[in-house]
């Protein structure tokens, strides 16, 4: 048995809830949960929940307590780190160029829907306990807070994995969208691939935050001056802005064949025609990252330590913690501590 | 004095029109037009006119017929071609790229607008004569139908500018939304290039149509089977439809990282975000192009025999034409003889 916290009912909030994991398969890592960080997913996922009950939670560390009887690349008492991908088809070429999160087949998610290999139903890692095949479990990295390390596991390698692929390097200039659990983290991995990086807020507040994160600069997307004296300005943009708006005139201070990322997932995306034609601007957008990405971020991470910065709360204040979230009053991610 | 077809009042249709083309700058070069292209765009012009005299035509072959003092390029009897821009800033750094159409203050259009330099309007090419500043005139390619190099001037480097920029080339899987003045053009240029071409109709009578143009397939985009059998099917869709339309079906068939552009410009797109997300699909939009590819895809052209299939009419039959141009009755460009 695991006791961890669920939503019971449709539109009900967090309880204490105790369950049974799955028995060990083969290729199954059983590890002991130690922190969960709060995603911004978990809020949409709660409010929507109909399928219940409902554990949330995918991005984690712990440490092992059990193997199955094939599982080599772990043991008892290693410590690890999971994400929001806990299998997938493993025969598309997505899965064997290690890009699960675009499994031809859908990748099963930690939480939401149900194994592919049994259909029972996936619960998440606000819990003690978690059941995960073996090809999706990353040793921690060495020298990081592991509290601080569980949300690089989705927050983390959701900014990674646009940076690396639109070749964000030395020089490269990168404005970022939004301040929070994506957006700082976005900050930190843009600056230490070598990028001029500026923080576009709607809010003078957080100019002080940006900066002590290691922004270059800060443009108030509120003010049309400064939008304006930013035009042509940036060669990639990672947008993470969760709530649904205008991308026109972010996409207007991109140069030319530049590049918006949205990571936020409104229904759709409406953007002024003119704006992308008249500089060949693109956008695209992403989630997550498969193995091989999520395994480079990490050892990027070690090698440049960094870690989100983090509020650890109790696991029992989870309810507390999602209420703050949704009014944005975090610096910049809430992980559970569940030991 | 020259005599063109212009349109008058607004709401009105295009008469003969007399007019006085400006006395010679140094940079100028006069050019005797033979013929004119009649673009899609030229409808919409005609449609919304309300800065009238309005003369359309920005797609034109022709003979030099006098030249500024200080042209070098150019002499009397010269065969030329020109597009739809005539001037620039000349100093901002997509100018100095030559890549006008991104023109920081804008370039000069052909017809719509005023002269950068003396403030009077524009009028465009459905008339006997042009004058243009010697930058903006390229010699007419040698062995090709001076008919159908016309549309290439602006149909043909509107598709070019994307095939090129994408990395189009042998092997590459090309989608093209759209059979008109573009889509052929943009068949033609993607097999020269090495590609597998599909078309993608909406009507299962332009399947005869797109084969015989060098199609490697046509697939029917109202049938959800034939879309659903293409689904990753292409790394890069030039989608020349002009009417506004949802762009996630064609989206769907894009191949992980691969890129739609658009050439129509309804005022915003708008696209499903999982449409995007779930394949690290782009969305970009291209117009016309700048004098460095302009010159490329003239080269190319010639090199691969490569000219507009069109269907050449009296001048005094523009509005006929036009009329047809509407109901989409042509196949595939028509062109004005201005002789």
């Amino acid at each position: 048995m695991t006791t961890g916290y669920a939503v019971l009912s449709p539109g009900g909030k967090l309880e204490p809830w105790t369950f049974e994991r799955r028995d060990l398969r083969p290729d199954d890592v059983r590890v002991r949960i130690t922190f969960c960080g709060v995603c911004h997913s978990d809020l949409d996922a709660i409010a929507h929940a109909t399928d219940v009950p409902l554990v949330p939670g995918h991005e984690f560390v712990g440490e092992v307590i059990a193997v199955g009887s094939t599982v080599t690349s772990f043991r008892p008492g290693d410590p690890v780190a999971v994400g929001n991908i806990v299998d997938s088809c493993g025969k598309c070429p997505a899965c064997l160029d290690e890009e699960e999160t675009y499994c031809l087949e859908f990748p099963t998610l930690t939480y939401g829907g149900v194994d592919r290999q049994d259909g029972t139903p996936r619960y998440g890692a606000y819990s003690q306990e978690m059941v995960v095949r073996d090809r999706f479990v990353y040793p921690l990295p060495e020298g990081l807070d592991p509290a601080g390390v569980a949300p690089l596991m989705c927050a983390g390698i959701t900014v990674w994995q646009p940076l690396s692929r639109l070749g964000v390097t030395s020089g490269t200039r990168v404005g970022v969208v939004g301040l929070g659990g994506l957006g700082h983290l976005a900050v930190k991995f843009a600056k230490a691939l070598g990028a001029y990086v500026a923080v576009f807020t709607t809010s003078a507040s957080k100019r002080a935050d940006a900066l002590a994160l290691g922004a270059d600069e800060v443009v108030l997307s509120t003010s049309a001056e400064e939008m304006a004296a930013h035009a042509h300005a940036f060669d990639v943009i990672i947008d993470s802005a969760s709530a649904p708006h205008d991308l026109t005139p972010y996409v207007l201070t991109l140069d030319f064949d530049g590049t918006l990322c949205m990571l936020g997932i409104p229904p759709t995306y409406e953007v002024d025609s003119m704006a992308l034609l008249r500089g060949r601007r693109r956008i695209t957008a992403s989630g997550s990252g498969g193995v091989r990405d999520t395994r480079e971020m990490l050892a990027f991470a070690a090698q440049h330590g960094i870690t989100a910065d983090v509020e650890v709360v109790p696991a029992e204040q989870v309810q507390d913690a999602l209420d703050r979230l949704a009014r944005n009053d975090v610096r910049w991610r809430f992980v559970l501590d569940l030991r």
